[in-house]
């Protein structure tokens, strides 16, 4: 069927641009790409074709108009247990979105997640199929059907995220969007060959989203490349100020990893769950991760492991009743397995969840000591990849040994990244980098770096520096910004307003000098983001005759950079002629 | 009895120095004191005064050796629910130092936080009478006797901090230390007309603490004076690394209150339950703080006392089951009240201490939005101060309403002091100043101008900055560094390496060039302190040509301070000979 809104009536289009607009194209190859695939289990409510289609030309629309839309066009599968506007909000148990007891009827609006994607571009096909209310590992638990694999079709999709992965797997969704409590965002990943970005808790609000465990729940993305889970998570980040469980950015938030990091790996007796096929791969990871330059270290995450027991065997279960339990109880369509989960969270004394909070707060401690002098923790994102009759022979034994390496993060308040990492027993094979609290940004570097990928920080913000001396890479200095979580931007020249002179320090340095438009040369140097609490730590560190201030770019922009003192200027040697510093020293100045 | 440690061989002391160590003199004054006021139900434990005296005389030793000491000789009343070396802790429960349910025996070690205090050349004299396991506001709760008024008898004391107030109420004690949860450490300052300091939560551990709600405890110091209680609770903070509560001053905490704050007041009826002397006392307090400068915007505070409500009346007391509950059940030596309060959180299902718990996160955000635009909240601190017949009475009405104002404060994540303000009803009448989480140090320096005191930060770290032209006070961007939290040192002079010149820019600044020893003069300006993460802000958003860099003080040292270009410096005209800015402009230049 052809567009039956208006053509753009102006403006000018590049040489291959289509005749329908990019947004529109890409809604078009989905409903194709559904119709094609016939994995009907997948979802729970598509958006009909012909309203995704009007919203897909809105998006053309604002394309035309102008608007810079970071995600424009991308397709969405949204995970059923949080809410899109229109559309009911089952959590995988139909009469959750009809009963009195439950959320009856169509969501009044989106969560402020979904609506921050919408608002930068993307257009929602639909909510996808789950492990009842997000409740399992496996992607079997739901009155809509096992979501099988998006290509070992007797295999788990992994979940509970499950729909939303196989859409994003299938080709279908560009970003799939799940939820994460015990690994939900992860597990799904690793089966589907995707990149799993599950956030620090708190920057992605989980407004409008079904609680699973809400002190421990976070949105997460799927996607084939990074650079876009990346893109879409930093749209989401912060979507909701009224978020009670919001936690912004730290203002002395690392934007980058160093180029040397140091990764935990565990020891041989904490792998002992995975499959052969795992372990082997898992190896190789380890050595992938050795040749992208990181130091690997092998640590001792027993505690964590016996941290993961209190999601389930302790009384953190009882989160999961005060979510849903009183619903669900009564619910005919509740799923056995997930029933029993969450009904056992009922009689959970009070007193006993206060203890179990209290254990995880001192394992909390004892994973910092544990990554004290990591930057990252390498982890199998799971044991092995179980097929689907296997699953409804145990329901619950192989779930719990496929949440072995998720399920503790979220409780100790880490954040963690899946990625695929080539394959093993005949299907996909995937790792999962695991950082402190907030330095998310760590385990996208690393990632970017295995996947040999390129992605956009996910960090919003931060103050762009210019260093023209010693802290240049390669340089004696260049590790300070490395410590202190700076990111490197690009090369950049200085207007030629500038004289460069050859200072008397230790280590040696140049200093630049404003001497005013024409009065030196271009300058060359490196653009680096810090963030405002490791600038200021910089400058308090900053030894004379060094200053900061404004420095003027070729492009006649202005960011912070490095200059000296009058007296240091003048008493140093002029080597403005070089044209920076790496050729100056070159040169032998 | 003399002192029966060897006399400082060495040592030069001052001209007034007297016979015995301070330390040993001030340790002997209190015990004298002990003895003159007979108030035998203040302490539960005292420590052996021969102890005490080597303990002094130790601490005279080492100041002898040049240790500088900041709480050289204080003494200090210690709560009988913190941990004292050789102590027992019993919480006001004998049985609970005894019974193999409780912590049977003397304490191994001192909670980190005494610890701190001792380190810092504090004695302590003991252990003091509280409200069984901390709970309660009127200091009447206990086997060990009611703690009474320290002037008015007949009066409780407050509590559940009785001792430690009533024992430095009574000249006895410099700092007396008290926990806090739901008051505790401010309606017993109010009736004593103390300053009580109840840090933002996790600043001071609780590690050795006995908990009464573990997730909102915390320690609190009493004192006379508002300087010594800064000092003491400085010397606290952070005391414990391995606190799993900890939580470390944030990298941009605001280091001052600004010189005209918005100090927010509740409504007439939300004041409804004070005592009509109160109810006049606290009229005059708003006027007071109008008095220094701030400005007063009346606010609705009804959700907070909402809030407040969740401490005893939902499953938030499931904490103080959780912390004794178990012990408390059988222990001979209960108090009957106190019993009844706790065990009723012993089948507080865990759903609802989860909800409530949500509950709060949300009364969270609402306070913020309460306070938005506001610097602090000015409560009283109580209703009123009953006598111990009428509490006898009536043992859990009247103390209900004690906490009207104090029970939402740690529940909803804000910092506190409570502060003496004149008298009402015959007796001590306080006003308590409350921030949000880590802005402690604005309500002391509010404080501190009501009180007429000067105190040091309490806040421990940041960066000196000189400022030389428009950051000036007075000047027009001085307001910059107070929109920062930048706290005013003192006024320095620069080194005489430095020329002052005026530069073409808007507002007009001057520009200081360092140009070598000698070459120019003494330039006067202003040592302010910035956390690193609003000094990262400062110079991010600084304008060319000013520039930022050590600059040289006319003592030798160096701290930041302002620069500007070469260029800048070159077009400006020296005014280096009117030694300052301020000068420059008096004199029309």
């Amino acid at each position: 069927m052809p567009a039956t809104g208006p053509a753009p009536a102006t403006g000018a289009t590049g040489p291959t641009s289509p005749a329908v607009g990019v947004a529109e194209a890409r809604v078009r190859a989905a409903y194709a790409r559904i119709e094609e695939v016939d994995r009907p289990e997948v979802w729970i409510a598509l958006v009909p074709s012909a309203v995704a289609l009007a919203d897909a030309r809105a998006v053309d629309a604002r394309l035309d108009a102008g608007e810079v839309l970071p995600l424009a066009g991308r397709t969405v599968a949204v995970k059923d247990n949080i809410d899109v506007a229109g559309l009911p909000t089952t959590a995988a148990c139909p009469s959750y979105a009809t009963a009195p007891g439950g959320r009856p009827g169509p969501a009044a609006a989106s969560a402020p997640a979904i609506q921050a994607l919408v608002d930068a571009g993307a257009v929602v096909l639909g909510k996808t199929n789950l492990d009842q209310f997000a409740t399992g590992l496996v992607g079997v638990r739901s009155p809509y059907g096992a979501v099988r694999h998006a290509t070992l079709p007797d295999r788990v999709s992994g979940g509970s995220s499950s729909g939303s992965a196989v859409a994003v797997a299938l080709g279908i969704a560009d970003i799939g969007i799940g939820t994460d409590t015990a690994g939900s965002g992860r597990v799904p990943a690793a089966f589907g060959g995707l990149v799993g970005i599950k956030t620090t808790l708190g920057l992605v609000p989980t407004t409008g989203v079904v609680p699973a465990c809400r002190t421990y729940d976070v949105v997460t993305t799927f996607t084939r490349d990074l650079a876009l889970g990346v893109r879409a998570t930093r749209t989401m980040t912060g979507a909701d100020p009224l978020d009670p469980g919001r936690r912004p950015w730290p203002v002395d938030v690392r934007l980058a990893l160093r180029s040397a990091p140091v990764v935990a790996v565990p020891r041989d007796e904490d792998l002992a769950p995975l499959s052969p096929g795992w372990r082997a791969a898992f190896t190789a990871a380890v050595a992938a991760v050795r040749g992208v330059g990181a130091q690997v270290r092998t640590v001792d995450i027993s505690a964590m492991l016996a941290a993961a027991r209190l999601l389930y065997d302790g009384a953190i279960v009882a989160e999961r009743y005060e979510a849903v339990g009183a619903f669900l109880a009564d619910a005919p369509d509740a799923d056995p397995t997930v029933r029993a989960i969450i009904l056992a969270g009922r009689d959970t004394p009070a007193h006993a969840y206060i203890d179990d909070r209290a254990r995880l707060a001192v394992a909390k401690l004892e994973a910092a000591a544990v990554l004290d002098g990591c930057d990252l923790l390498l982890l199998p994102t799971t044991t092995e990849h179980p097929t689907i009759a296997a699953v409804r022979a145990d329901p619950v034994g192989i779930n719990r040994r496929l949440g072995t390496y998720t399920n503790f993060v979220n409780l100790l308040d880490l954040a963690a990244v899946a990625i695929p990492a080539g394959e093993a027993d005949g299907g996909p094979f995937g790792v999962t980098l695991v950082s402190r609290a907030f330095e998310d940004q760590l385990g996208l570097d690393l990632a970017a770096r295995l996947l040999g990928a390129e992605a956009p920080p996910v960090v919003d913000g931060g103050v762009d520096v210019l260093v023209v001396g010693a802290h240049l890479r390669g340089q004696p200095l260049s590790s300070e910004l490395e410590e202190l979580g700076a990111r490197f931007g690009r090369t950049a020249r200085t207007s030629d307003a500038y004289r460069l002179v050859a200072l008397d320090t230790q280590p040696r340095k140049p200093g630049l000098l404003r001497v005013g438009p024409g009065g030196g040369a271009p300058i060359v140097g490196e653009v680096w983001r810090l963030s405002p609490g490791a600038l200021g730590t910089l400058l308090a560190g900053l030894p004379a005759p060094m200053m900061l201030g404004r420095v003027e770019l070729e492009d006649g922009s202005w960011v912070v950079g490095f200059g000296c003192t009058v007296e240091s200027g003048a008493a140093g040697s002029d080597i403005t002629a070089t044209g920076g510093w790496v050729e100056a020293l070159r040169r032998g100045l």
